[in-house]
């Protein structure tokens, strides 16, 4: 009797631990793919952004550069990119996986993807998709640097060379157990420093990247026609549509919520818990603080309440707290946001003075608010969140060596990571981007041609114009083609 | 002691298992909750998706149709169409559901509403937010391919008759228990050819009835005034606006996360989050794919980068890959997306060639692709992913039988299956659709008249016109009213 | 051998158990994450609606306010209003919270913050984030009700004033445990007619709140200049772009899944789940019954239909069903939805007839349809579904005490107690504000002066027009500045 009962105590016991395990693969995967879906619709954001902050002659352009990123990215991402990643191969190395490559080599160092699942930690599928909405990302970010005069084959050429390659190395560096720059560097590797880069949801990974590919775009291309008058001073190219901006950056907000709460990856336990619930308290304040500080800064300048600075603004706030928000206090957020966005705008009167001309300020944006945003954790980094987030118990005697931020006494070795890590981000990116489009200018592929430039992308290469507007006047406008609109300078609609 | 100690565990393991299913219940609902909201932001992205796509004289008629299409759906579903779909009452059988009007007659039969949940499976409350979500979807799709010169009247017949009756047998027959035509018919009733047709999110349930109702419309409604010239060749009639198209592109991709992988509709296990995270990944690749086909195949043709082309030809490979998301491999994906392009242009050729006007593509997008992906998974569905998915144990002796896909050796009898719910569907869907609109246009209430075509529907019908710009300049502009813009052919606003 | 494996059991057991607290944790978390993003994208919704239903002129004002907010409230939420809410300090009392500020002085009495969690009910960070996209909808309500001719610098004020001190209060009055009027005030504490005021997501504490302060701005700013005529008449000023508003629409819908379903703040049980997921339903349901009254009223009305009315009828019907989306049969979620629509028109007449211009009827829509919302639970909240809702177990003896609808022979406490609610909040909010507004205007502070109204906000206040359309004619257009608009009645841009 007492052996019946304590066997089925114990078979009970069984069933129910399996079906725990069940529920919390799904429970984690349930997290990834909503999370994921968040960061996708991110895309939508940047293209409502983009096409609100430019010209409404080149507005097709760069929608069509938003939905081809996603899906340009989806296909290299997953033919090579995400197995340069994470696949751990035969010759498994810091700098590059080699693995992986079109979902299907899968061996056994990696998990196991015909069950959909890794050992406890709920990998699969879902982790393909969730990685991939952040390389989409990182591919869609430059389009706004180089907006209003690329080469539509380059824009082609530049978006999967990102996606294929650039961006997921530097994702190899830096998240994978290989990399030689991450924080989470397996054993028996030594970490750099002892310590590590720590890039929570990607201002390095994904920000920089993005922001310094399309610097090395807009160096490059020279700015746009007009936009330096003879005496070189710049001259304002207002977008043209400020409802466009706000929708794009309020949705880009919403899709925040995934990208930085989501990099946890999982969420079954109370310290996972913990970090995703803290990150989007971060992430909002830091949001807010970037906000106000470019507002701020905008009336002090011009006396009016600039909308466009104030979504900039919230932006770079959520860049810069990205690499930290899972280790930030709630002040230290507020901070980020503020300083970030005094960065953001030392990123812009440079660029400026430089006569950079950066359409959508990407580059101020992603590449310097972004390396704020990474050194930043060199200084504020919490001790005890470092431990929740990362599985270390910092209670056990010997924690004390746990690398955290200066500020907090945590030693120098956090901040040195986190500064060779921007370094080394800046090296590979930038280098690599400007030989690309250097080589694309050698052979005449980078810059559109004047004309086409003041006829608008639009009309000269996708046909059309983005607006038509029929009052009910009966006649159906007619859409005016390319040839037209170049030779007649007339209006192409004049009912408009 | 020991008995005490035993009866504790004992205790302790129930208190643990009932705790457990509770959680797994919250999971559940928790997943179709967040499903059902992404499902129905798709209204967002059809709304936009239309109104960008038409001439803005016909904005507000679309926008008022697409969100009239949720609230005639939620109570004409509520009433009677979640009934026909799913309801087991005294005389259950495979063509249409029988009990659940109104959620109310709930019997032993049904799960329990009451508690809110059914068994262990957590179907309930949400099951029928979830469900309903769909319905929406599938009522919503026919607006593009009527648009632009449909009477209102008409419109407010067939959204609450497809929405009570039509989509909800097509549900029942292949998603129920029940149904004649579906996968997953229980014993002791016979499945289809000992297989049944496998429609995982409703490449044919949804967007093929969607389609084929818009189909019987547009052929009964003949194109629009000026489609077609004298000597019978098509005119452009270009969208509105570029921006409005992408952005409504871009929100039914992000709902299409909750559409597809939400299918599953339970997530509690290893299998179920296999599956879930799947959907994600070949949803992404079919739509990718989709998106450059079409891109590619439009620049062969103009030379242009069609950014409408590429819009298109995403959402196509979404349709395409919806019945077998859960089933086909990552590559099997790519190609479902790639031939779903091809099969989409087919289509819109052939409807040109007919000088059948279907302004947003709508038949074959939803008819067309959708028809393809149903047969696609006779061809590529992965019996392994089968098994999963359906909870079969494909390891077992006998399991040989499960029927797959016909280039993996899986035998043609679920092809044939997929290929007779192709056929049933679409007898069921045109012709009831094309008898009601017939009616319509006998009692004179399907087209609107000449003048309201010209003047607009908005003037003529819905009391004003969608945009008013007024540049502060002190003088607010009076709406033109429809007498004004019929007596007068001047441009209603000349400051626009 | 017997005690060895009783011991494993036990500790597997124990394993378990404590894993199970663990993935329940990240449930509830995963649950306020996920639906407090949703109530957030909400602010698209408000800004696309707002904007859309505005003059194009004041289009940046308004959406500058939308994104500020998000980012006043977060600030002032963080570091007053959280406290003000919940906090439990050394005086515990009905009236405001004391503790709490600025995240940091958490006490005994309060969760846990630095393990991120309280209890097992999973409370912690992602609480903060929750409630704060409350406080950010209710800041947000009332600038529809002030928009084109409110002082910026006012705004700023009241959006400081109500998302730190006013909102909150009131949140601790109804959904703190110590607050004065709620159903969920703990023991030893006596609830308001041995009831207390049940409002599930915030008919009354959110949008009551915002619609009231709204109205007390609209009234003391009196009328935008031309809104009557020299005869008293009202003089239609219609938005400006459709499209944005069914965005808006569509998109608050969407965020509503989030707002009401998420208010139950845990999943982790069937109760809770069955809870979720019928809010997700009964909210459909009013919407959708609200958005064919309304349709229906302007139909008979105007005799065309009105696409803003179909939008304001959801709108009103979401925002009915609030207070008691938990605990109303979705037929009376129907009566709700129609009744709440009812009164919205009657409340659009009334402020009509007093000459109150309210652009957005934002008064008529949150205040009015929120107050009923309130009291429509005291009539018809069903006695079973508040014991699920509230955990108490209704078959038990002496459950009879339950208060619940007057309709169900649920007594008049509830009722009685509901329109304490109502009174209350309109004391206490109408009263603050037409407070603050009248000292606003006594300094000069409240309204803009005529000249920028005619000049619309966006060229005297925020540097530019919130649209620029350059269709390639190779000039690009100059922004014209505040000071030229003013001085030259010309269009800024004659190519539009």
């Amino acid at each position: 009797m007492h052996t019946l009962s304590l066997t089925q105590a114990l078979c009970s016991q069984f069933a129910s631990s399996s079906k725990l395990q069940d529920a919390i693969i799904g429970l984690n995967t349930l997290y990834l793919l909503l999370c994921g879906a968040l960061v996708f619709v991110m895309h939508a954001g940047f293209a409502m952004l983009c096409a609100g902050a430019i010209r409404s002659k080149n507005t097709m352009n760069i929608l069509l550069q938003t939905v081809m990123d996603a899906a340009v990215s989806a296909i290299a991402f997953y033919v090579l990119g995400y197995g340069f990643a994470y696949g751990v191969g035969d010759k498994p190395n810091g700098f590059i996986g080699d693995a992986l490559y079109g979902l299907s080599r899968w061996r056994s160092h990696n998990y196991d993807l015909a069950t959909g699942m890794g050992g406890d930690t709920g990998l699969g599928w879902q982790s393909w998709f969730f990685q991939w909405a952040f390389a989409a990302t990182a591919t869609t970010i430059p389009a706004g640097a180089v907006a209003e005069r690329l080469n539509f084959n380059a824009y082609l050429v530049y978006s999967a060379f990102i996606s294929a390659f650039v961006y997921p190395v530097v994702v190899h560096w830096v998240w994978s157990t290989e990399g030689w720059l991450g924080y989470v560097r397996r054993a028996p590797y030594g970490r750099l420093f002892g310590s590590g880069m720590i890039d929570f949801a990607g201002s390095g990974v994904v920000h920089m990247t993005g922001g310094l590919a399309g610097l090395a775009g807009c160096v490059l291309l020279g700015p746009r026609m007009g936009r330096f008058d003879s005496s070189g001073r710049p001259v304002e190219m207002p977008g043209h549509s400020a409802s466009l901006v706000v929708l794009g950056t309020v949705l880009l907000w919403f899709g925040w919520y995934g990208f930085n709460p989501g990099s946890q990856l999982l969420i079954n336990s109370l310290a996972n818990a913990a970090v995703v619930g803290r990150a989007a308290v971060t992430t909002t304040l830091s949001g807010a603080a970037g906000c106000l500080t470019c507002l701020g800064v905008a009336f002090t300048r011009h006396k009016a309440w600039d909308l466009v600075a104030g979504c900039n603004g919230a932006l770079v706030g959520f860049v810069t707290v990205t690499a930290g928000a899972h280790v930030l206090e709630p002040w230290a957020a507020l901070i980020a946001g503020s300083t970030g966005a005094l960065v953001f705008e030392m990123g812009c009167a440079l660029l400026l003075k430089l006569k950079v001309d950066d359409p959508l300020a990407a580059a101020p944006m992603h590449a310097a608010g972004g390396a704020w945003g990474v050194v930043f954790v060199g200084l504020l980094a919490k001790k005890q969140y470092i431990c929740e987030s990362y599985g270390k118990d910092c209670t056990e005697p010997g924690s004390g060596v746990v690398p955290h931020g200066l500020f907090y006494g945590g030693g120098g070795r956090l901040l040195a990571s986190q500064v060779i890590g921007v370094i080394s981000i800046f090296a590979w990116v930038y280098g690599l981007l400007t030989l690309l489009f250097a080589v694309l200018n050698a052979i005449n592929l980078l810059r559109i041609s004047a004309q086409e430039e003041q006829a608008g992308l639009d009309l000269s290469k996708h046909g059309g114009s983005a607006y038509y507007y029929d009052h009910g006047l009966g006649k159906p406008e007619k859409a005016p083609t390319a040839a037209e609109s170049v030779l007649t300078p007339s209006p192409p609609s004049t009912s408009i």
